[in-house]
């Protein structure tokens, strides 16, 4: 799908990262360690089963094992605490991943917050956030902001003082994002707005930016009039819409209407085929540092 | 000091906020519970013994009981390890705070960790800063950036959609506070900025903020032609400058060109007496906290 230059080929770019990991999986295994990872999804929500199945599919691509608990939407927060400590305990499994969201009578704070920080890899445990905050580099980071940063690296962009802007406040990547590219260091060192819903002027922020994360979570918000000629656009928006030429009555975009912003952008991902396949490279990132520090 | 009806009288709050803790402690003490706080200092930096004095002080006007251990400057991270596993096992010990800067040998990341999350009260554990981040109040923030919290709220400063600029990206101020102001709920909810030495145009962003946090350690930096008419300045910043006119040839000056500045702010932190009071008065609240915490 990517044609114009400007446009980052996530696909490409993960692929990259896999075969990079392809080595070191191999590096273990010839030290009889197979990475493992325990997927945990309750209830029947599509998506959910859509993300794990293709995080499952990565796993065996890549050759570690996973295995995928699926409780029934009714289970306790009990009862899932349980199963996450019998996971914590389980030496095999060098990750814990609980897909997101949970239904309603579930804390996904105390869920996040019960998975060993050592096997959290999708880095949502406080401590591990705590961790990116500080500056230091022994946690797991965020899978998809740690994604975004990996395609700035991979596809050339120098953040070092660039202005960035953060669309969306989130604690999966909005408030990460903005943590990561602040910071000192690599892929970093930039000057950071978060932006967010009661933001006065969203459109100025977005026109004086070098760089532009959008992940508010509203269909293609970001047009064309707020984009700076030359800026670099990181779409990581999932949002469903209508779309009548589908067969389903919908399709999938992202916060950036990709056909009008494309043309003037300085670099741009795709939405799908940018952010996505980055997020499930991080995962296996994770997971394999994970069973490297296990069995080290 | 304060005089000018811009001026915000951090002593003033900061007494006020001790008076309300007063009423918390009393009632602990009905109880039974005396609200304890250790300190802990290694070596025999000047203005690590300033702080830790006026500490001291502070605790013992509310009631609370402290206890201090001075430890040799070339004390091992381990002995201090050790002393802080002692404090954590000590019941009437219900926070502990360790006088950072560190000796150069000795990890300050390893050892605020080890500190146990429940008697943080500097805020500074992996899991105290991850639930800033997450927006779980249920951690310990960090008495600087709460106290700035504080004062905006008390001196009626509404951040609800305003533009702040945070200047410093430290792990104690600079980067908490932009976590603190960019999240939704009260006093918070602003579009937040941060800047550092990377950033291009301090000016500019300085400029167009409605409230500038200053914490970036640089002498009066902020002046008179970086600030919007009305805008609301604190002023973090603690520094040792050259003064001929004083017994010791220094005096300390804030980070805010407070003369100049003062004539055009909406509202503004003196220095000394605006934000320094206000930390002292968060760690007691906090400290306060831990006691009714551990005793319920």
């Amino acid at each position: 799908m990517p044609s114009a230059t400007n446009v980052v080929d996530g696909r490409a770019i993960a692929a990259q990262i896999q075969s990079e990991l392809a080595a070191r999986v191999a590096s273990l295994k010839q030290r009889g360690v197979v990475p493992g990872l325990a997927f945990v999804r309750v209830g029947e929500d599509p998506a959910s089963k859509v993300y794990v199945g293709r995080k499952e599919k990565a796993c065996a691509e890549l050759g570690i094992v996973s295995e995928t608990h699926v409780l029934p939407e009714a289970t306790s927060e009990a009862d899932l605490l349980t199963l996450i400590g019998k996971l914590n305990a389980t030496a095999h499994v060098h990750g814990i991943l609980v897909q997101a969201p949970l239904p309603k009578h579930i804390r996904e704070s105390v869920v996040f917050a019960t998975v060993l920080p050592t096997k959290d890899v999708d880095g949502f445990h406080p401590v591990n956030v705590g961790k990116l905050m500080l500056g230091d580099d022994t946690g797991f980071k965020p899978c998809t902001p740690a994604g975004v940063v990996e395609l700035l690296i991979r596809s050339g962009v120098k953040t070092d003082g660039a202005e960035v802007v953060v669309l969306g406040r989130g604690n999966i990547v909005g408030k990460p994002m903005a943590a990561m590219l602040c910071q000192k260091g690599k892929a970093a060192n930039a000057t950071v707005t978060i932006c967010h819903s009661a933001t006065r002027d969203i459109k100025a922020h977005c026109r004086r930016a070098d760089i532009i994360v959008a992940a508010m979570g509203v269909a293609e918000f970001v047009k064309a009039d707020m984009v700076k000629p030359g800026a670099v656009i990181m779409d990581v928006g999932v949002n469903r819409v209508p779309d009548a030429t589908s067969k389903t009555g919908t399709k999938l975009v992202g916060d950036v209407d990709f056909a009008n912003v494309q043309p003037i952008a300085g670099r741009i991902t795709p939405n799908p085929g940018g952010v996505g396949p980055m997020t499930i490279a991080m995962l296996l990132q994770n997971t394999v540092r994970a069973a490297e520090q296990a069995a080290s």
